[in-house]
């Protein structure tokens, strides 16, 4: 941590600065400046001190140089983590796909659509069983009777499953039906949820809060991390800026970004990045080309009525398949394998 | 709810989409313009029409005009909701002070900032015994044991008190406890928060997500509104903009539009929405001239050393006591009244 | 400035950095810390320096720690900037209130409006001759003719004049016309317009871009400055966010960030701020209390046939002298004079 | 355009409404709602006429229907715009790639970099003569002497030449030595540079402001294309968010808007969309996936003393040419056309 002096301190102030500093047992080192004099602050951050400081008389601003997170960063991590489930490895070269619904229906549309995910070669079922939604007004999901669907074709087209959880009290029964949770966007800073997730071993997706810096999310997955749950992926899903005419901005620099932060698997959402079919298609191939480690992609056999109104940004099953195809020959431009045959005929362990 | 056509659609496709639309039980008024054709659409809302319309060929836009949120709109209640608490009125013309430490520390410093408060005219003791932390390692509060200092400090004083509740499960218990429920700017969309809190008669100040536009406020309330609680008050607090300088950008112009657009009582944060103390006295005025229903300011006798580190925007007794002073000046040019004598000496009932 | 090292940079790397350094004639400071190293650079800002170092091998972040403007700086001139006009002191403990149309349309609407400015106690008249549009279509100004009209009326009603200039070569033209040159939004970093007005010792009204930081802003105005006009104004007129309910959402915090920061004067534009008719008098009331040096607000006689459509941010002439009537109470309690009957008959010298 | 009424509105009053609409000499067809009315208003929109509807007593909200850009919408030019120059096509299915520096410096320095961008395959030399500088105390440019080091690099190694023109008054100079004239993102909006730019036939790179909206950077291209000019080029080069790990977030997702809603080609700027050179190679390939017509790229022979210190986002000509490589592989999955050697061989007309 740093302190910046504002102009013209006396140097007995600094003294009193230093003295202030040191009582917190950190050491402070003076670099005298022509218009500033600087005060580096060696330990361990204290977020305290830091807003103290800030507020003293003779500081004009207090910078911080170590990251407010650990276990979530490259630093303490060098080599990339891979989460491995029954078989299907996410955060290595392998490109992973999952596709399905918004919301899961019946028992008929999310065995159809398991069918059309698995035969174009993705690895992942997606769907909701539980949905947040903006106004107390909208189609809530089905609930627990959805999970229990999910996870039938799942296990039938050999498909892993993820779905949302939304509050602390479900996350053991989610847990039992999907081999993947994820925290929306909404819940991303929902503190009790992270906690809770922290404390079982389930693989998390953790989707990046509309308005949630780098640091932030990083953050996010540090709570779960902490919990002692190392099986955390980062989301990337679209963020809010002032262009309305796309639902939200697709922040692609964010891939890279977090690939340098941190070692955690980075995975995109042109579903909801976008808001609209027409521009997932698109984006899905940026995605891959700045190098995702996977897509989750709304995929529906009637996306004119599905419940929930997000058919507007779901894929038709050709669509997807076709996209799918164009991954193949994607990947290996940016160092990932995806074969979509394999990923056909492949079975869970 | 209005489709717009993109340009020259056939008159057969136009009839295609009335169909479509009277299937859902509305009807359909056509307009025909000189590049474009409107279709007005008569009904309730449907957000699966609309976006379903949004992405049907021929369909360029679809507007909705009927609001989201009915409970929360002044449209259905058009006069203001007042909210009476042991005699204090919350949403007339009365201007309402909430003062406190971020954290409650312990008895003596939450009983000495309560005498405080109470002397310099404000009505309610504001104080966090859970704390919603961005990183996993900050301090996140006393609990329970804060809960009753502070609950004990304001009978002792005569102020009503407001504490944060962030998670469902402690609902109740912080009911018993506190006069008004504190919904975090992280947890405006933490529905089943929402949901639970409305669930009961206390009041609940809903504060604004740091991204949350003013429909997604409106239909926050909404969600404690449609659970049976009428006592909602809402609060601005900083909206996160591109200028870093300060914590947040206060956006003073959500109080009268939440006033034009809700009946419901609008309270502004100045110590969250600036971030630093010496804005805090300032942006307080302009707020009272903004015509907020009161504030909500932090205040500690030992900012230096508070534990969360807010210190750096919590004002001084004194500094708190003369910014009082100036809102009995300023409340009746806005047609309020502030009168800190009274308010001293105020009985709750 | 300081440079930051990432995690365990060698001993030899700092070393290297250094020489680098050093070869600037700056003097480097070392200090270690537990998991970085800083190094603090003592001399006169090196923008090319700075960038290098932030993408050296080694270094993880480089922090500027003296401000990149200095004429405009508080530090460098302790005291209020008052620019004098005809008698007229801006920038000191009088409020300023310009009032005016839009667009200037003819010499009867002009003259008009300048009475019923003065008669309320008003001091200067604003008006647009030439209009930015963000669309080639719309109506664009009356140019010339219209600064001619504006000049008669404000000299027959004893009113300062502010007018809009929009490119280099008009500067001398519009400065033989009007007392107070304003920069616009959209022209805020318009290079070539700044040194233009810096060549001239016309008050300069500098606005805000919609997007503009404060830094930005105040780097903006040290091109004035640095030309050698010392006579600059600032102007916040809102700012542009995620929110779409206003035009732009008014930034109040600016007024007393800008008077830390900077000696020049701060004026508000509640008129383009909100967009709003009826928020336009609330914001307004607002800025006095925030501490505003001086307004700009639109005021038309007959606003719903103003050839602009920025009608519908126009007060009436009544709305306009009442609101100039809670100015007179409210500059008091921020310190501030404001006497309508003196401004109703003050002679300009 | 629509006007929307507010609730419960008189039938009396949506006459009067009428009316006025009609005394513009347009259509008002009226639709009667359950709890609004809709008025759609058929022919030529009128902005005077849409603020005025919009603060009339009863109507709650005005929504325009028809977009304010004609000539830049696909609306009014179903076919791509593909802009001819010297043999090389822009705008079709050629992926164009132009590099350069930020700042020509000398005579060598351009030589050499012209030299490395043709050798990898580049068709376009970019290089700015004169620099647009938030501060008044940075480097600005060499001016002339600059144009004409490019011009003959540009001849000698046959790339097409592109820099950047910032004001009206040298237009015609730059013109004079450029192929493609450069309007910066400040400039984005300051309509006199576009109007002139409009009287040529040169080809004109637009960049989009940093906070422009889709509409407004198609706005700005209308007036260009209004004053005769075609051959506009629209370029993304990020946009300003909350997020200041990156110094612009870069918004592919424009790629695909821009050409949805417009024929003109579209550019993308990964340099200056990142800031940092490690993120711009992934980006650069995000954004061929993404179906940008062309990339303007930043390169350097010794970025780390480039004389703007834009250094840190120039690659390296091996990067820059490794990149190119990359290109030839990706185009064709995207349906685009780049042969590195061929380019290399190429001869402009």
């Amino acid at each position: 941590m740093i302190a910046i002096t504002s102009n013209n301190v006396s140097e007995e102030r600094i003294q009193e600065i230093v003295h202030h500093i040191e009582q917190y047992g950190l050491q402070a080192h003076v670099s005298r400046g022509t218009d500033r004099t600087v005060i580096g602050i060696i330990g361990q951050f204290e977020p305290a001190l830091a807003e103290q400081l800030r507020q003293m008389k003779g500081i004009e601003d207090v910078v911080r140089i170590s990251k407010s997170y650990k276990l979530a960063s490259r630093d303490f991590h060098p080599d990339d983590t891979i989460i491995e489930v029954k078989g299907i490895k996410i955060g290595g070269d392998e490109l992973i796909v999952m596709g399905g619904p918004c919301a899961v229906e019946n028992k008929e549309q999310i065995d159809e659509i398991a069918r059309l995910v698995k035969a174009a070669g993705g690895q992942v079922l997606r769907g909701g069983a539980f949905k947040p939604r903006t106004g107390p007004y909208s189609f809530q999901g089905i609930g627990v009777e959805g999970l229990e669907m999910m996870a039938e074709a799942g296990r039938k087209h050999g498909l892993l499953t993820i779905t949302e959880v939304m509050t602390p009290e479900y996350v053991d029964i989610v847990a039992e039906y999907a081999d993947i949770l994820q925290i929306g966007t909404r819940n991303m800073q929902n503190f009790d949820l992270l906690r809770k997730v922290g404390t079982t071993q389930k693989p998390v997706l953790l989707k990046r809060g509309f308005s949630a810096t780098y640091d932030e999310l990083l953050n996010a997955a540090e709570y779960i991390l902490a919990g002692g749950n190392p099986n955390v992926m980062l989301c990337e899903r679209g963020i809010r800026t002032f262009e309305t005419y796309t639902r939200n901005t697709l922040d692609l620099t964010a891939v890279p970004v977090l690939q340098q932060l941190s070692h955690l698997p980075v995975i995109v959402d042109p579903s909801h990045g976008t808001g609209r079919r027409e521009l997932v298609e698109t984006m899905s191939k940026a995605s891959v080309a700045a190098g995702a480690h996977g897509l989750i992609i709304e995929m529906h056999t009637d996306p004119d009525n599905s419940m929930t109104g997000d058919g507007v940004q779901s894929l038709f099953p050709d669509q997807f398949a076709r996209l799918l195809q164009d991954f193949e020959k994607l990947a290996p431009i940016v160092g990932k394998k995806f074969d979509t045959k394999k990923n056909a005929s492949f079975v869970l362990s």
